[in-house]
Formats: C-alpha cells, sequence, structure tokens
C-alpha cells in the first residue's frame, strides 16, 4: 500500500502474520511516517484479525528494533516500517518483519540536474533505505552520460548494495579508492557529510524530494563539523571525570568498546563511569553535575547532530582517543558502527 | 552511605553482590540523585571489585525497573535506588535489589508546626518512601497532643504501612472513612491532592525539606485540577480517533484495562488505535497527526501533570468513561494503579 509518498510491501507482513497465525502484532514507524499511519494500523488489523499495538516511541533505524519490553504483553512478532534488517544485529526476542517505505519520488530529474557537476568520471553510487529500488536508474541515466558508476556491497550492517546508514559508510569506503565522487541520492545533510569524511572524497547529493543539488554545502559543512569537533576535542582535555555512554538499543550496543575506553581513561589517570541509556537526552543527562564530558559509544549521531543540545561536551570514541593522545588530529575519522 | 541528604543502605547491597558473586551490576538512581551519585558507583566499584553500569535514562518509580534491555551486556543484578519494591510486580529478568533513600530531614519541626490545623482527632498518617521511618516519631508526637493517629496498610504495590505512591493511595482510601482528616509528610502537590481526590477527606501536608505546612492550597489545587480535567472531558467528546495509550515499563502496563477501553470505544463507534510507549514524550506523540485524543493506561500522572505539555487532551481511563457516558462526572475519581 501508498501512504505519504512511499510505498511498503504491507501485503507481504500480512500474508506471514496469516500463515503463522499471530494474534498480537506490535507495529513499529519511523518518524517521518507518524502522521499517515492509522489507515495502515487499521489495513493490518481488518487484513489479519490481529491485535496490532503501534509503538509510539522514536524509531531512528533497525538498530532500535522494540522488542523485549514487549515480552509480558503477548505479542508474537514485530513489523518494523521504513529500514531494512541489520544482520549484524541479531537473537531478537521474536521474529521481526521488515518492511521498507520506498519513496515515490522519482530520482531521475534530480540525477540530470547532478550529472554536470559531477567529478571526473567513476561514480560511487549510494543512498538510503528508501531509494534504493532507484539505483538502477541512476546507474543507467549516468551511464547514457558516458559515465561509469559504481556500486558497492556494505558490511553485514547494511542490506543492499549501495546503501548507506548514518552509522555506517561501509559501502561508500569500500569503493573509495576507485572512484572520482560520490552521487548520494537523499535528503538531509548528515549521510552526504558523513560519507565525504569518512572517504574523504568530494559527495554530491541529490534530493529527489526537492529536486536539489548539493556539492559545495557538503564541504563547508564538513569543514564546519570539523571546527566543532575540534573545539568539542579542545575544551574535553581539561575533563576530569568522563561519562561513558553505553545505548542499550539492540544495535546501538557497543559494550566491549566502551569497557576499552574505560580502560584507557584509566590508564590516562581520568575518573570515569559508565552509563546505559536508551533514549538519549540532553534532559535527563543533565542531571549528572559531577560529569564533564561524554563519550558515547551509541549512535555516532548523538555526538555530531545533537552536539549543541547539551551542557557539556559530548565526544565519539575516536575523539577521545584524540584528547589522550592515542591519536593525532589529521588522522581524525567519523564514528562508525561496525558489524 | 550518606549523599545529598539520603541515607541509603547501600553496605547491604554491596554484601548481596560480593555473596551472589555478581560481576556485572546495573545501577538506576532517580532525578533527584543523579548529581551526587559518581561517589557511590565509585563506592560500589571499589567494594565489590563488580562493573557498575549506571543507568541514565529517567526513572521515577519502582514501576521502572530497567531490565530485558539489560540482557545482552551481561548484567547480573540491578540495584534500584530510592523507591521501595513493588510485590505486584514481578517476573524480573534478573534480581533487583532495592535501595530506600531515607532523608535525613527531621520531620518532627513540621509536624508541630501542623498540628494546630489538623482537623478532627483522628488523623490519617501517609507519606512517600523516603519518610517512611519518619511515620513513629510523627504518631507519636500526634498522640502527645491528644490525637489519634491512624496508619494502615495499602495493597501489593506499597512496601510499607502509611505509604502511598502518584499512582496509589490504597494507604489511604481504605481508611478514609475512620479519619478526620490525613497528615501527609512529603513534598510535591501530586500526592496531597490525589489523595484528597480519592478520599475526599482534608489533607495537610507537612514537608520536612522546606518546613511548610500546606491545606487551603491543597484545596485550591484540588479545585482546579478538577475544573482542567473537567475541560479536557468536554474537548474530548467530539474526538473520533483515540489513541490507547500502554506503558511498556513493568510496573505501568494495564494491557487489559487498555483491550476493555478499546471495546468500549468501538461499541461506542469511534475510532481507536493501541499505542505502546516506554518514554512518555509529548514530542514523540505529537507525529500522530490523525488522533484526536487520548487516553492513558500508563501511569496516572501522565495524563494529569503533563497536560498542558500535550497538543491533544489526554485522559484517564476513568475520564474515557466520563467522555463515553458510562459514569458520572459526579463520581469522578483519581485514576490508580492497583496490584
Amino acid at each position: 500500500m501508498e501512504i505519504a509518498g512511499y510505498r511498503l510491501d504491507i501485503e507481504a507482513a500480512v500474508a506471514t502474520v496469516k500463515q503463522q497465525g499471530y494474534k498480537t502484532v506490535a507495529v513499529q514507524v519511523p518518524e517521518g511516517l507518524k502522521h499517515s499511519i492509522v489507515p495502515l494500523v487499521e489495513y493490518l488489523e481488518k487484513q489479519t484479525g490481529a491485535r496490532i499495538l503501534l509503538s509510539a516511541d522514536p524509531c531512528f533505524g533497525a538498530c532500535d528494533v522494540v522488542n523485549y519490553e514487549l515480552r509480558n504483553m503477548d505479542v508474537e512478532c514485530v513489523i518494523h516500517l521504513g529500514h531494512t534488517p541489520m544482520a549484524a544485529v541479531e537473537n531478537f526476542w521474536m521474529p521481526t518483519i521488515f518492511v521498507n517505505a520506498f519513496s515515490t519520488a522519482d530520482a531521475s530529474p534530480v540525477v540530470e540536474k547532478a550529472i554536470p557537476v559531477l567529478v571526473g568520471t567513476r561514480v560511487g553510487v549510494v543512498t538510503t533505505a528508501q531509494h534504493l529500488h532507484t539505483l538502477d536508474t541512476v546507474e543507467a541515466l549516468l551511464q547514457k552520460h558516458g559515465l561509469e558508476p559504481l556500486r558497492a556491497e556494505g558490511d553485514e550492517r547494511v542490506s543492499s548494495q549501495g546503501q548507506i546508514l548514518g552509522c555506517n559508510f561501509s559501502a561508500g569506503t569500500s569503493i573509495a579508492d576507485k572512484v572520482d565522487c560520490f552521487l548520494f541520492i537523499g535528503s538531509g545533510m548528515f549521510h552526504p557529510v558523513g560519507l565525504a569524511m569518512s572517504t574523504r572524497k568530494q559527495v554530491i547529493a541529490a534530493d529527489p524530494y526537492t529536486n536539489t543539488v548539493k556539492k559545495k554545502e557538503i564541504e563547508e559543512m564538513g569543514d564546519a563539523l570539523l571546527r566543532q569537533r575540534y573545539g568539542a576535542i579542545t575544551v574535553s582535555r581539561s575533563a576530569q571525570r568522563f561519562g561513558i555512554l553505553i545505548g542499550s538499543k539492540r544495535g546501538q550496543q557497543r559494550i566491549t568498546l566502551a569497557y576499552e575506553l574505560k580502560q584507557m581513561l584509566d590508564e590516562a589517570h581520568k575518573h570515569s563511569v559508565l552509563m546505559v541509556m536508551d533514549e538519549f537526552s540532553p534532559v535527563f543527562l543533565q542531571g549528572f553535575r559531577e560529569i564533564d564530558c561524554y563519550v558515547s559509544t551509541a549512535c555516532p549521531r548523538i555526538a555530531i547532530d545533537d552536539y549543541l543540545q547539551y551542557k557539556k561536551p559530548i565526544l565519539t570514541p575516536i575523539e577521545l582517543e584524540i584528547v589522550l593522545g592515542r591519536r593525532e588530529w589529521e588522522s581524525y575519522v567519523f564514528d562508525e558502527i561496525s558489524p
């Protein structure tokens, strides 16, 4: 069915629910689909006869599958909308059906617009889940213009060739030395800026929703971000007590990394506290007045995107290495979560 | 040990952790203790040799014990600070040690101050977890002034005689017909106002922290609250699509009640969607533009305390009954969670 400009193969999920005879099913929905979700819930109810529990908590990725908390509610299955499965994240409490939301926006016009500003001839093609189905068309267009598109497999955290996540650019980094530039299909600045910083290649972003192409803005934002991160690193050098943040969401748990960071801080004679959090919130960290600086091992976007909302500096693990003198600023890279 | 004006028997928790040989322990802390928690974490680390994971998520009661989400982190035990256990909430994933935080504030001066404004001679004595240890002294003081204190067992949701919770006034309601008034020891308006509305008795609040006594303010706030609730009920009568909110926190799950409300709404030919939420947030409900009105089966304080933060009316289950004509406004009562 189609909702809010997205095509979702909810019919396949209905078939599975009926076949398995599930009586209570949870549905998880990304923020962008919340405003139009009721018809889908009612459709599921009618078609399956199952009781549908709509999860209202925020959900920003397949790293965040609602699961254990539903254990006492007789929920037998989760339908997770809008993200592709992460093979690397396993051991769910109950079966999870991933239903991607494919944008109905036509990518061709904006790709045509982007072609003149591409750099060189070998173009790495990347996108997010909702435009994955457009990549064949995008590549054909590039080829028509005499360009050589390249699309790579990512690691186990991504589901398809050419797919990048806010926390994982492996489908880009793996071909960085084979391409002249990257063409990113999608909206928002985080993915293209992150990709540029991870690959040190120029990234041109083509947004099928707004029909706009961005190139210079990405470089500028990358530069601004680096300055901000440099500032965060600088102010953190005097911190004495660190909070090491561990995300409890299934696909954001980097507990071994957190232990390694604690070890590093111990060796540098800095105090540290391991802190677990589900929903990261500046408000609820504010209470910990004794902590001078946070290091986040959870979603890399927390330190980068939400930096200004926090009253204390919040670093990525890589940035902590720089603070502690274990890495040079020159080898700064974006934090990513590997499988 | 003592932190921030509270005495916590953390030594007993240390003994249990050592005896059981737990290697990884989570600590949960209420908002009011976050600012001084680091010495306690360091003490636990040193005394037990265990790895301590401090939960940074908000925690407003024993209804909210961090548990399943720690399953993949090798956590063997949770130390839950500042609340008393709820016998009614069972089946934790792992052992949970409850460590109450007893206020070191002396209740006697403010009780002396409250005695002249008490009504009648039979005085129901109630308080919250952090002042439970003062009740013997309070009762002795009342007796010294020729008054007759009464203290009752609550139901299975509370741990001690005379204890009330924001969601449970059973230690008051069970003796409402035997007392002339209630004396509440503690701070904040929610508990005394809720108790007054549940028992229809005068409540005098004595706050050991600020040494202030409140009586008229409680009545006035009760009246203002009733007007606000009447308003919420009135605007909800025209709602066509209801969101029935279910809390996924262990002690806030009233799933059967949620199903009953859905049934009621079905019979009244109103649309409804069952919605599960862990951390209730006006921000993350805002996306659901198709919902006209919410009914919360989670913590009763969400509808009452946070009402003005939500852009849509949010009702208690009892208020929905009034909206649907199943209950008279005259028999309005506060929403409580029974065992």
